[in-house]
This record gives C-alpha cells, structure tokens and sequence, in this order.
C-alpha cells in the first residue's frame, strides 16, 4: 500500500490561545484534503507550544548560581541556562555554546528544545523564546479528541521535534507526542520469509512517521508545520512518546 | 508538495550474482511504477547483501580468544561473535545475548549489522548468516549508474539498515549506503518565518527518507524490500552514508 504525506499549506500563524483543531481542519478543508480514518496527523512541535502559549521572555528570568556556572562554560545567555534547567532534570553534557540535558519529559536533546527560531520578537528584542509543551501526548490526545468530536473520523495525533542524536551526524525528526497510535510495533514472535521467529523488532514506528513528515516539512521559511499521512498500516494499538524514552538502566547503546 | 512511497511489489527472491538493477525494474515496470527524475529508490540492506553473496556459514568460522571470552559474557555463539569483531573497529558494549559495536563502516549497531532473519538455510542447519556490504555507498553507486544507463532518468539510490540508538527505544530505518542525494542538508544561514537566520539546522535527510521507507517495508514476512519514494524537494548535491558518521571527538550527545 502506498504512503502518502500531504504538507497542509496556508496555516495561519499560530497564537496563544488558538485552537488548533479549527485551524488544522479550516487549512485542510480549504486545501481540499479530507480526513480518512487510519490517518496520522502530524504537527509541529512548534505550533503546539504556540497555541498552548509556551513563551518566556528572558528579561523575566533570573538566573541562579548553577545557570550562571554553565553559561560561563558555554558561552550562552545564563537566563536561557536557567530556563533549560528548570525543564531539565539533568545536565548530559556541556561544550561551547551547547547544553545536552535530559528533558524532564525523559528524551535527551540540546537545550531542552527551548528555541528562538520562528518566534515573533517584539520590536528591538531578541528575548522571547519558545518552550516544549508542557505535556505533548496529553496535547496530542486533546488535539485528537477534538478532530473525532468535529469530524467523527478515527485519526492519530503525532508531536513531532527535531532531535539530534550519539553516532550519526544531524538532527532526524522525532515524536514527543502521540495519540490514537502506537509508537513502539512489537514485531517479535512474527516469522521472516523462511518461517524463523523474528528477534529485536521493536520498531519505533512513531519515530519513523515524524521523521517521514520531517522531509515535507521543511524547518525554515516554508511554513509548512503540519503533515497529513496516509496509508500506515499499524497495529490497532495505542502508545505514548513516554513509550520511546529508553530507560537508562537499560541503554546499553550509550 | 505531496510525498510518496510505493512499496515495490513481487521482487523475487535474491540470490547470489543476482542484478538487483534487473530485478528492481522488472518488478516496477509489472507494477506499473515508472520512474522519474527525482525520484529515490530505498533498498534494503538484506537483498543488496545477497546480491553480492555475503553469506558467511558459521560452521567454516574459527573463533579466536577475543571471540571466545565475549562469547561467555554474552550468551552468543562464539563464531558469530568471530565474525561481528572482524567486521568491527571496536566494541562499544556488552551485554547479556547483546553485542554494540563500532563497524568498520564507522556507525555503531549491535552485532555490526550480521543477521540471520530473512536468510535462507540448508536443511536442518542455522548456520548461515549474512553480512553487510562490503561497501553500501559503491553499491548504492554502482545500482544507481545501470538505472541510469538503463532508464536514462536521474534518480538516487538509497540502502537501509535498522539500527537501535541510546535514549530512545525500538529500532528506526538509517541510510548505510547513498548515491544521488544529499545524506545532511546544512540549513544553517537559512531565514526563518520571522527573518532570523538558523542555526544548528543540518538535517539528516537520508535518515528521515530511511526512516520513512521502513514505514512500508516491513520486517516480517511481508517481502517489501524496495520503496519509490516520489516527491522529495532536496538540494542537488551529493553526499554518502560516510557523511552521517559523527566523529567521536564531535559526539556531544553520548
């Protein structure tokens, strides 16, 4: 079966407040694209914590004795420090102009995903920047249950960041919030072409749709931060990004 | 811009000698699938490793000491684990019935990417594994010229692997092999919706397109071991799999 991704063009610029499932659907509706049961939506990270109104204006923040420390050794803003560690719970590692930490979501990325990239400035500030939502698979199952409420179809919510990654040279898109899928496909127990048992098959199949959505929907001036998928063929079962986060006693990667 | 992946369907079975040229356009052209310019074929590792006979029979394989003692901390067998050292640089970590180690290819995986799932076996043994290729970037090469000069259309070419990776759960697809396509896409000095430049933007397009194919592929019994991705809007340069090695001197992630 084939796997389509359809960018959804003419979004709005999303506002505090907003409420993205009439957005979502009023761009879909006018570009012509109906929602089918079995699809994925997948929305940018950032238009979530857009709408869910998640700014800070660092002329607010007042950094401490630890958010201080760090900024010395990386060169950047200690009020941006600070804001990174409040939504951390842990500092990976530190290097010029840049902060590894453990989110308090559980996944590692630089800066806690707190960005200044595509955020409005008022005029002469460079000072607002843009937090994670608070709770992405909860912002994902509301976005969920309000499209099933207006539009009676059966969809899965994906919140999709940019992560980069140990090993590999880039940032890959990632979920952080899920809804309506599964994240992990437990495909062990199922046999190969010759009739084996498959081993070492979780596939991280949310991963793989944000990544998927990743190549449509550009980083940069398009504005195109929201990607229909169809045509997944998933198990009927539902899972959270919370699924993704590999516990640390069991990381034998790092 | 909407992007597609078409499994393609009722390849046959690979063997040794096999053109997989050949093969992979027989079985677009019974599908009805054309190709166009743009275009990015995704080919599994497995058939481009049979093609090129990188079978290994682990009864004809001489464990030496090294694969002896990690053999017992492992729980493996010691001529698997024989041939994991030989087409690895170092080990990374050892674990009960688990082997991470850095591949002569430079990424890291566990069991340096040798297999026995989808491999078929002699009767009444288990002993035939398969390896990578010996280079998945000269092989992505070398298919992408006979498509070429055989369809005289400018596509890239693609070869997937299933990896794990640190912090994050289940296995996504990642490109081991590239030609015809960027691998990272530097955004960095690009705009942003508000005027301000990125930074910290390279992308790892041949992950995502990987990660995006094994959407379709399946690992199971399902036989989809080739996708026609469609649709891409990528710059036009070329690079490799080698790109997307991070230098460990450059890993501020582990």
């Amino acid at each position: 079966m084939t796997l389509t991704l359809h960018p959804i063009p003419n979004l709005p610029h999303v506002e505090p407040g907003d409420n993205l499932a009439v957005l979502l659907l009023r761009a879909m509706a006018a570009a012509g694209l109906a929602l089918h049961d079995g699809d994925v939506l997948v929305v940018a990270q950032k238009i979530v914590s857009k709408a869910e109104g998640r700014f800070a204006n660092l002329a607010d923040v007042q950094p401490g004795p630890r958010a201080l420390e760090l900024a010395r050794e990386t060169g950047k803003d200690a009020r941006l420090v600070e804001l990174i560690l409040r939504e951390s719970e842990e500092v990976s590692r530190v290097a010029p102009n840049l902060l590894i930490v453990r989110h308090r979501l559980g996944f590692t990325s630089a800066n806690a995903g707190i960005d200044r990239s595509n955020v409005p400035q008022p005029e002469g500030s460079q000072d607002i920047v843009l937090l994670l939502p608070q709770d992405p698979d909860a912002s994902a199952a509301r976005l969920r249950q309000e499209i099933i409420a207006t539009r009676r179809v059966d969809v899965g919510v994906l919140i999709a960041d940019s992560h980069g990654r140990p090993f590999r040279m880039g940032v890959v898109g990632v979920a952080i919030g899920v809804a309506g899928l599964p994240a992990l496909w437990d495909r062990r127990g199922e046999q190969d072409l010759y009739g084996f048992e498959l081993q070492h098959t979780d596939v991280a199949v949310a991963d793989e749709i944000a990544a998927a959505a990743g190549l449509v929907m550009g980083q940069a001036a398009e504005g195109l931060p929201a990607v229909l998928v169809r045509g997944l063929r998933l198990p009927p079962t539902f899972g959270t990004a919370h699924d993704l986060v590999r516990p640390k006693d069991k990381d034998l990667y790092r």
